[in-house]
């Protein structure tokens, strides 16, 4: 794939992601036939896959294999479907819209978006444990990346700071921990994790990347913050102008929109500098930044 | 511990296990602290603590380490602990009580309860995959085994069949796949990876140690449906008669208040023939079995 423009690439990878989380969630019509209909519903049909593209992107730094590549995309995306099936519920952002479809809770029920959300993180941490992915050690570590990516000091946690801090004025340093959590811990799990599926790397390439993978998840949640106040939600797909609707801290909000998009193209230009170690294996990976950086959705 | 008398053993393990929780939750006053600390209550201060002394009881078999064994006990627990909190919730139960306190969304709010649930589950996994517990290719095998029996094909997907069969009249093979997964499924991974923490087990004696598991979780949960509707809710320290007043199936529906405890009589007496292979080491877990089919709470 190597030859294809990034468009290309980008399609054939978001594909190959649909196609594989296709094999591995549970069939349709397997009991209980709702719930696992439910999690493919939620699951499959849409999304940037902005996370599997990241992974895959930094398996080329190790020229990591495209079915271990699957497998760990698929948990990322797992973790992240399961993440926004909980976040659209009434009792946290009470949402109806999701990727241009009624959210889980309202094409089924509450209870049933409940369980799907929480068996899309169970089989997420199952695959991870179950597919062959190399040395049983290093596998260790990435099912241990990814919980810890993902829990109370991770995505979950960002998210309760995010509670907290509704109608509150965030500094700066506060908004970025928040970020850093909610988005950018699971940003650096998926390219952390696409780049553990091949070659061992060095420690100073593994700080590299590291340093790459926090800058490139802050810039994708400082151009969320641009486009929820930019964009329309034919656009997005997803109910826009919620975030400045429910008073939440962004970084719009808090920097001004000019600044907003300055700082987005410092972080951009930093995470490239990041990726040096790595030459020409490097083209997916930045590419992806740029796209990450100018995307319109 | 071997010395002690059924009673002071299981007292001694539960106070282990509850020392281990408190050392593996994060602090309470950890960012974010709000839900940390809701974390510690929801899975700390009670619970009787069955998963856990199967674990511990089941190791004995193979001649386990208490520290490893407090890993795969704390991890169970979590998972337990964490589809209680989920399962109080509005949208499924809707019960204030549990363990004779507020349940988590009372004493802290929804959204955090959603959070803590969420929370506790990865911490399970990132628990079992960090802490060293021997060869990692065994481990990834516990991390695999866990997630199987918590998600859609286990514990998630027990739960989901017992959403759908409400006020339905459930035959008992229908009866007996929602328990197997609901309670059934976890029992039997708890017991599993006490075992697994030691001494490789022959296929002989994992077969043994299965058949073993399943029924303790079938009489687990008999027992549970018979407590349901003899005991008071002071005695349960959960609310009592919701399963009757939810119109959901239970055994004592189905058999009658005395077949249900002749059907318990025959599974302790199946569970405990399946030991025999393991000798005088089963005797905690012979111990634990008969105090489950006897409880009063």
């Amino acid at each position: 794939m190597s030859d294809l423009l990034f468009v290309d690439w980008m399609a054939a990878t978001q594909a190959r992601c649909e196609s594989a989380l296709g094999r591995f969630l549970p069939a349709a019509n397997g009991i209980p036939a709702r719930l696992h209909s439910a999690m493919r519903y939620a699951a499959l049909g849409g999304g940037k896959r902005v996370r599997p593209l990241l992974a895959f992107a930094a398996g080329e730094l190790t020229d990591a294999g495209a079915e271990r590549l699957e497998v760990v995309a698929c948990a990322v995306e797992m973790i992240h479907a399961y993440s926004l099936v909980h976040d659209d519920l009434p009792c946290m952002d009470d949402d109806v819209l999701r990727r241009g479809r009624p959210t889980c809770h309202v094409e089924y029920d509450e209870p049933t978006a409940l369980l799907v959300g929480d068996s899309l993180q169970t089989l997420a941490f199952e695959l991870l444990a179950r597919e062959p992915l190399g040395e049983p050690a290093r596998q260790l570590e990435m099912v241990h990346l990814l919980a810890h990516a993902s829990g109370s000091q991770g995505m979950a946690g960002g998210q309760a700071i995010d509670l907290e801090s509704v109608g509150k004025a965030l500094e700066q340093p506060e908004l970025e921990l928040m970020h850093a959590l909610k988005t950018g811990a699971l940003i650096c799990a998926a390219t952390l994790l696409g780049a553990l599926c091949g070659h061992p790397m060095s420690v100073d390439q593994r700080e590299a990347l590291d340093r790459f993978a926090k800058r490139a998840g802050l810039l994708f949640q400082v151009i969320d913050d641009i486009l929820d106040c930019t964009a329309n939600t034919a656009t997005l797909g997803k109910t826009a102008g919620k975030d400045e609707a429910a008073n939440k801290p962004t970084y719009v909000a808090l920097l001004g929109l000019d600044e907003a998009r300055r700082y987005a193209e410092e972080l951009r230009t930093d995470a490239l500098s990041a990726l040096s170690p790595f030459g020409a294996r490097a083209r997916r990976l930045t590419e992806l930044a740029d796209f990450i950086c100018h995307r319109h959705f």
